[in-house]
């Protein structure tokens, strides 16, 4: 329905046209009316407003459709900014992105999880903060930060509802305290969603309804559909590392029992190659120590190397996974399935072709249309870069102009 | 958004203010203004036109507010009908539903999936044509038949795209053809989310989002979200009877292995009693037998009965059920369960008891909402009421006056 320019000033209507502009690049007046349904005076004032404010620019002509070659528009990168922060069990990753989504500052450093909360604010805090000034990035540029983490949570509030890693974390505000020490807008999501999210976002997946696997130290999941995150009743969804794979396997933490994450997660490899005949032992391994995914990373890079024992194990993490993301496209319906996370990254090629036969196989709606598994664009950092574009997504939105 | 009176008579317009009405029952012109967010006058004038047309009538006055209290407004139930057709492997059931959903007629007979197809339609086509006659509606007030079925299908094309039962259906243009016979738009869906629409729109759960267990003579899923069919990439989604819960399974013919219709449904259940001790023949069933449903069903009695061999068998279906329960909630992130279907039915008490226990137990997000199991209130005619209430919700929300 077409609006009047009466109400082209309005924060949505800002938000509509500025994702027309953020998803097609460059674009015309013309083509903005024509998509957004808006009168072209809408667009007008409202292009003239946010050029104004130095949020879109004009760069050069379009091809003629007849009369003048209209003005194309597109989005002034280092109008906003965003930080995205992925909180692990061992790592930590922030990002800085511009307005587009692209990564402009990165920092990774080991885990504040198993730090008393109060204790690992600040440090996120002072790293963020010293991040901002690194990059050179003006901090009244900045729209928020996006909190990725693992775990139940209580999204809207910005609480934690786990238990891990340790006790303390249970019900702890993260989201609003964090803000009150970096005085910026702290938005909480899931790690494996904001991965998600941040594929179709950043244009790298066509279809805008797909899942995504995320594997670090645990292994979760995420829905799009039809451009948006899956959320379900309360934004806990999609939990494929804590659906059962084996009836008859033991308790997990989570409450459920025989899960995924016990048979296909980093620490199951490293038990399976401890177990091996002289596997964990070449590689050095230790299931008691501290570095999960740095161990794990040993057992990927000897299975993609070629060493036979190694690649056994992860072609069995990656089955496991294929019979759990059959469940997840029989019962999303989904034709496409990312790869996001570190965990991913070293034997990439080995899990997405076993997952992607297996999905090929065995979905149920196979017949309906064809199926493929791809790696991340974003690779380790989906989540982190997820979480600064679920920022830009929010703001954007709903942007109030000074 | 306001809409101006000259949108009134829209198609659209006058579909969101039907379905205000239905979901309120009873509701105030006033009321539906503020519920809508359409103008007073629009309302007025809408109302009016659906008042011509004999869809809505007044019914008496509500509670004053201040000043004269409101006329009360309803759907008119007789103005039009929907027939909802459920073609199961053995079994077919019409019913036809009035404008408010209700059932006014029911006729169930064999099925006709094991006939060719060229042979089922007019069968079917003739039943439908008798159950009207019978009921006294006139054609002209018949909005359209819901023909709901297993299966992966296109259903946009309104074509089967399974071989089961026979190779003859496979690619059949199954809604074309009955409409084409019927002489009235049929829309095709899945059975199993038909179930799982009905009950909202019949006003039997609360929440907006919720799943649906049902139970055939095989099993299927369908998930609400927000008041709407969730459909995935192509309505194909939430086939929970064909996850893998045993990966060490044997081949389905869906193509997965290890599937839950090969360990919970009406035919595992049947083969288990066959193998328990002297259960099979005290029943007197037999494995080979055409009548799936009917055996199963003397199972479910025997167990309900408290027949203890029959008991563990019902239980044990109960239990992985439960298992494809947390699966489903746990991915989807839902609250609430509903169990609908013919094979719920008669055991209805322990599968509901026993699949509550599960999910409350064992789902992901159970810490962040309490976890509901519930049977549905249209029991085994679940997806044939569906299939007709998914004609109305889709003809009401753009109907055209003569």
């Amino acid at each position: 329905m077409a609006t009047s320019p009466i109400g082209a000033g309005r924060p949505k209507t800002r938000g509509i046209v500025l994702n027309l502009i953020r998803a097609a690049r460059t674009i015309s007046r013309i083509e903005l009316a024509t998509r957004s349904g808006l009168t072209p005076a809408t667009i007008t004032q409202v292009v003239r407003e946010l050029m104004e404010h130095g949020l879109v620019v004009e760069v050069g002509r379009g091809a003629s459709t007849g009369g003048k070659p209209p003005t194309l528009l597109q989005l002034n990168p280092l109008a906003r900014y965003a930080v995205g922060v992925l909180v692990e069990r061992n790592t930590c990753v922030i990002v800085v992105v511009d307005l587009t989504g692209r990564q402009v500052a990165r920092t990774a450093f080991p885990g504040t999880a198993l730090m008393p909360p109060d204790q690992a604010l600040p440090l996120l805090a002072s790293r963020v903060n010293a991040l901002l000034g690194t990059a050179g990035v003006d901090r009244d540029r900045v729209l928020g930060v996006g909190l990725a983490t693992y775990g139940p949570q209580d999204r809207r509030a910005g609480v934690l509802l786990t238990h891990a890693p340790t006790a303390e974390w249970f019900e702890y505000p993260i989201a609003p305290r964090l803000s009150a020490v970096l005085g910026l807008p702290v938005l909480l999501d899931n790690d494996a969603a904001a991965a998600a999210f941040g594929e179709h976002w950043l244009g790298a997946v066509e279809p805008r309804t797909y899942g995504c696997l995320y594997m670090a130290s645990g292994i979760g999941g995420g829905v799009v559909v039809d451009g948006e995150v899956y959320r379900g009743r309360s934004s806990n969804g999609v939990a494929i590392g804590h659906i059962t794979v084996d009836p008859d396997g033991r308790a997990c933490d989570c409450g459920n029992y025989g899960c995924l994450e016990l048979y296909a997660g980093p620490h199951a490899v490293i038990e399976y190659a401890m177990a091996a005949d002289g596997l964990g032992q070449r590689l050095g391994l230790d299931p008691a120590g501290v570095d999960v995914m740095g161990q794990f990373r040993r057992v990927a890079t000897a299975a993609s190397a070629g060493d036979p024992a190694a690649k056994r194990l992860i072609e069995r993490s990656a089955r496991h996974l294929g019979t759990a993301a059959v469940t997840m496209t029989s019962l999303f319906d989904l034709d496409l399935i990312v790869l996001a996370g570190p965990s991913f990254a070293v034997a990439a090629a080995i899990y997405q072709s076993v997952i992607e036969a297996e999905v090929q196989r065995r979905t149920f709606s196979r017949r309906a249309h064809p199926m493929r598994v791809v790696t991340s664009v974003s690779g380790s950092d989906a989540a982190a870069v997820g979480g600064a574009v679920l920022v830009l997504q929010s703001e954007l939105a709903c942007l109030e102009l000074g």
